[in-house]
């Protein structure tokens, strides 16, 4: 990913630009749109592996309850799925050309959240117990294994499947790499040489959350037979759009109202995270009396109120309205469908510019 | 898999066609110039991914010790990456023509190893600490993970790439029901409805084990050019042999040499393992008795004299043998480079047939 000099446009311009659709979209219904376009070939991949193993998958992704009996718990919101499918459609083909992409990148998001949770200790995802705390850490490694196989056999039966499988496994490499990353961070100290910078951050969140989003919408893309500088365009729009969802994520672990977020006020400087904010803090004079302050016991409102002062809470929100940016800039490169692109852009909203 | 009937000819039939090779061919120096050949790409895949994650799949591999120093452990016969080269020779094509096939098996075998070591909880693998319990869980699952998405880049990025990953994704899926089966074979009855079948227990060893040894010599053949029904012909062979391979490997697990098999004697009868030569003798009207046994703290030998009463053992040899001639048989379906075709009969002899 290269931050172009347009990445840099002020968010002002981002919003008169959204200003100017006349209807605005509903993000929740192009959500729901897609949610139901993808759904039975989700199903279906997910029926072909083992029974039991495919009991796991379904109830991550709340189709069910441990045992198999039915449920409607929250999924997520199937942002992949939805990235795929306007992605084609982006490119002037129906959503359903998507399809396939739009499978492969939600079963391989179910898969890397499954194996996360057991590497991150994680007991609850969506108000249940995850996967591993339901049925057992041996049984969740497995379950994973399986989205992941069933992404790969997904995609090479498409049409253009060994560009598609390509695409994949680029991303695949760099989810690899961010959590790997992400797991050090946790070691590593707040000061000093040793410690993390915002830079390598960045590149941490474009992995870790970035290269999904823009494989989704780039394979959409290319499944709908858009040309490569479109799949390019919207890869990268996808992978700015990762880093400014982590980042504002970052934001609301920290200041975000817990009404509306539905966690604990400063709730990831108790977890003594090593968020965008905190970094960028850490990086000016004020960051002995921070990791000072991050490693007591003391009241993390006074930590926040720290990072606030040293600028890692402008410096956060600035980064993120730079990679909202870069998505409008990169949406802008291409020519895309008028439509789909204004549905990509509500969901642009919808994840990310709401909060800023 | 299907048996025909040619897979029922009797071994004798086998030998006398191994006694006809006048220059018997030394399978550990195929299996030693398959490593050669296929060593670099491997190293060079595996240095692609996030250096610790390269680290631990190094470790893996036998290259290095706990924070990278070399070593020079065992890591493995490399059977499957042997198949993959003997594969495409056997088709009439340069072994080199099969290296990124060669590449991938290797890498998917060692990445179940590492995922299988943490759901069965082994503590030890080649005289080695696994690697979960050199590194830890978390970090283990990432690795396997690694090498699971290195593996897919290698063969997407090979020609035939299409055919090839879908190749590889069958025997992912057969990987996970397989392993899957294993794991709930240890929750069910020695006796009654719930048993397991001895037909049940060959198809997990098919899945489990066949399932990567035929992919390896399939994708081996498609790599080198091979026609389509000689790329079934040595997927069906691998799959043969991984069920032969996995009822010889019970046999020695109960009635084995110590001091050739490096295991304790009756070891799999201690560990209470649902394994062929058990199974089948739990077929029979002893199996109350032989069930009361396993469960209790008796000796093993005295499972072991009732297993071979009520006729496990033979059952379990006629089984191994039945594979062993399929195998034979499969090879013969097809024509072949006759020098290639005899190295494949090597590895049959060394992994198999000198036990029966």
């Amino acid at each position: 990913m290269t931050a172009s000099s347009s990445a840099l446009r002020a968010p002002a311009d981002a919003h008169r630009r959204a200003s100017t659709v006349r209807f605005p979209v509903d993000a929740g219904q192009v959500l729901d749109r897609c949610r139901t376009l993808v759904r039975p070939a989700l199903r279906e991949a997910v029926e072909r592996t083992h029974p039991w193993v495919g009991e796991m998958a379904a109830y991550s992704f709340g189709w069910c309850e441990v045992g198999g009996a039915p449920a409607a718990a929250s999924g997520g919101k199937g942002v992949r799925q939805a990235l795929a499918v306007l992605g084609a459609e982006a490119a002037g083909a129906p959503g359903r050309a998507a399809v396939p992409g739009a499978v492969a990148v939600e079963l391989v998001h179910a898969f890397s959240l499954l194996h996360d949770d057991i590497m991150d200790g994680d007991e609850a995802r969506r108000r249940r117990p995850t996967v591993w705390k339901a049925y057992g850490t041996g049984p969740a490694v497995l379950a994973g294994d399986a989205l992941f196989a069933l992404a790969v056999e997904t995609l090479a039966a498409a049409p253009q499947g060994p560009r598609a499988v390509r695409l994949l496994s680029v991303a695949l490499q760099d989810l690899v790499r961010g959590q790997a990353d992400d797991l050090l961070f946790t070691t590593r100290p707040w000061t000093g040489p040793e410690r993390v910078r915002p830079d390598e951050y960045r590149t941490m969140a474009e992995h870790k959350t970035g290269a999904l989003l823009g494989c989704a919408a780039a394979l959409g893309a290319l499944l709908g037979g858009a040309p490569p500088a479109t799949v390019d365009a919207l890869d990268r729009a996808g992978r700015h759009l990762g880093i400014a969802f982590q980042v504002v994520d970052d934001l609301l672990g920290i200041w975000g109202d817990p009404a509306v977020t539905g966690k604990p006020v400063h709730g990831d400087l108790r977890e003594r995270k090593k968020t965008y904010p905190v970094l960028a803090a850490l990086d000016t004079p004020l960051a002995g009396r921070l990791a000072a302050l991050l490693e007591s016991a003391a009241d993390p409102g006074e930590a926040a109120a720290l990072i606030e002062e040293a600028g890692g809470r402008s410096a956060a929100l600035t980064e993120a309205r730079r990679h909202v940016a870069a998505v409008e800039a990169a949406l802008a490169d291409v020519p895309l469908q008028k439509g789909p692109a204004e549905e990509l852009r509500s969901l642009l909203d919808f994840l990310v510019r709401r909060d800023l």
